[in-house]
C-alpha cells in the first residue's frame, strides 16, 4: 500500500480545441488517468481517450459508472441526497484504485471544474476515505466552460456594461427571476418542454447544445417565438453526437 | 480602401499557459493583431505580444489608449456614459486601421470575452462605423477567465450543490446581498478598502489577485478575519508585477 498519491484535476473545456498548454503539460506527467464509464455508449469517454492519447498517452483507468436515482419525482433535498450517494459510490471505487497504484493521478473535467461539476468534491471524499493512512493531495487547472462558448457563438458578452449575470440550475429559474435577476445563465437543462418559462415570452433567449462538439445547434430569439426551434434543434444535437447537453442565457427585454 | 474585413476576438485566459489551441491556431493565421497601449509603462500589452511572438508571430499594432474619465464621483449612470466615450474612441482608431489595412485582425482579449470585456461591444462600434463601404465580419474565441482560475487556485466549486452564482462587480456587491445572493463572484474591483462590506462580516471570502501573473496571491477566510490581509496581498501584487486586478467570491455562512 502507498503512503501518499497526488490527483490533479484538468479542465479540458468543451472539446480538444481547448485543451490548454498546461492541461497538456500535466497530462504528459502524470502516471494515469481516472474516468467513469457509463453502461451504454459512452461518446464522452471515447472523447476524453482521445485528448489523453494526444498529449503523452497515459493510461486509462475507466471504472463503471455506479448507478444514480436521476427519478423525475425528486424533491430539491432528494435530488441533493441522491446525488450525495452517487458521489459516495464513485469516491469508493476511486480510492481503491488509488490506494493500491499509487503514484500521480488525472481526471479530465468536461468543461470547467469550478462549475456544475462533482469531480473536486468527490476527489474530497476519496481523501476522507484514504486518511490516515494515504495522504491526498491535489490541484485544479481550469477549462472552458459552457456558458463562455455559448456567448462566444452568439458574439455576446453575458450581461449589460457593468451590470450581474446570475448563473443557475434550469430547475431554478423561476426562483431566480422571483428574485429578480433579469439576466440569466441555465445549466443542467432537463429538455425545454420540461422547463417553466412562464411570465418570460418577452426575454430574449440564445441557446446552444453540445457546444464545441460535431452536434453543435443555436438558436436564439424572443422565447415566445424560439421555443419550438430550440426543441427541434435539441433533438437534431442528440440524433448526431448520440447525447446532448445545453446552456442558454436569457435576459428580460428592457 | 478595402471592401470587407474579418476580425478575430481572441480570449487567452491569463496567461500563456492558457491559450488553447483554437486560439493559437487562429493568431497563426492572422494579418496583423491590434491592441491599446496605454501611456505609462504596459506590461500587459508585453504579455500580449509574447504570445504574438510564440504563435506564429504576426505584427502587433499598437495604437494609443484613449484617455478615459475614471473620476470616483461618477454616478452609476455617469459611469456607463464615460465607458460608452471611451469605447467610441477606440472604435474610430481601430476603424481606421482595419480600413487602411483590410485583412484579417485579431484582438487578444485578456480572460474571456464574455465577462466584464468591452471588446465585443467596441467591434460592433467598429462594423457600424465602417458599414456600408467596408463590411466587416468577426468571431469570437473563448478564454479562461479570473473567476474560474480563482476556484482552480482555492480548489472549490464556485457554488454550493446545485445552487446558483452569482457574478457581479464590486460597486454592485451590496445590491447583490440586497436581493438575497448569498454567493457572490466580484470582479472589476477598487481596492478593498474602497468596498462595502457592510453586513457580511461572517460571510466567507475566497480572494485572489493577478491570478497566473508571477505576483499572484491569495487569502481565504472569514471576511472580518481576513481583510487586512487581502489589502496586504492586494498591495504585494501590485509592487511585484506593476498592475493589480483582483477577483473574489463571498459566501453567506450557513
Amino acid at each position: 500500500m502507498v503512503a501518499a498519491v497526488k490527483v490533479r484535476i484538468l479542465g479540458v473545456g468543451m472539446g480538444p480545441q481547448h485543451v490548454t498548454p498546461e492541461v497538456a503539460d500535466a497530462l504528459r506527467t502524470v502516471d494515469y488517468v481516472l474516468a467513469a464509464e457509463k453502461a451504454d455508449d459512452d461518446r464522452l469517454l471515447a472523447l476524453r481517450r482521445a485528448i489523453v492519447r494526444a498529449h503523452g498517452g497515459a493510461e486509462l483507468v475507466a471504472l463503471p459508472d455506479p448507478p444514480r436515482d436521476r427519478s423525475e419525482r425528486l424533491s430539491a433535498g432528494g435530488y441533493e441526497s441522491a446525488v450525495s450517494d452517487w458521489h459516495d459510490a464513485r469516491a469508493a471505487q476511486y480510492a481503491g484504485v488509488l490506494k493500491e497504484r499509487g503514484g500521480t493521478a488525472a481526471f479530465l473535467v468536461w468543461g470547467d471544474p469550478s462549475l456544475y461539476d462533482s469531480t473536486i468534491r468527490v476527489v474530497e471524499k476519496v481523501r476522507a476515505l484514504l486518511e490516515p493512512h494515504v495522504a491526498l493531495d491535489f490541484d485544479v487547472l481550469p477549462g472552458i466552460s459552457a456558458p463562455q462558448l455559448l456567448a462566444a457563438r452568439h458574439r455576446i458578452v453575458l450581461h449589460e456594461v457593468g451590470k450581474p449575470v446570475h448563473v443557475t440550475t434550469g430547475r431554478r429559474l423561476q426562483e431566480a427571476v422571483a428574485a429578480g435577476m433579469d439576466n440569466i445563465v441555465a445549466m443542467l437543462n432537463p429538455p425545454p418542454e420540461r422547463l417553466d418559462f412562464t411570465g418570460l415570452d418577452d426575454w430574449t433567449i440564445w441557446w446552444g447544445a453540445n457546444l464545441g462538439a460535431p452536434g453543435e445547434r443555436l438558436v436564439t430569439g424572443r422565447l415566445r417565438d424560439v421555443l419550438p426551434a430550440v426543441a427541434d434543434a435539441r433533438a437534431a444535437a442528440d440524433a448526431y453526437d448520440g447525447w446532448v447537453m445545453d446552456v442558454f442565457l436569457i435576459r428580460r427585454d428592457r
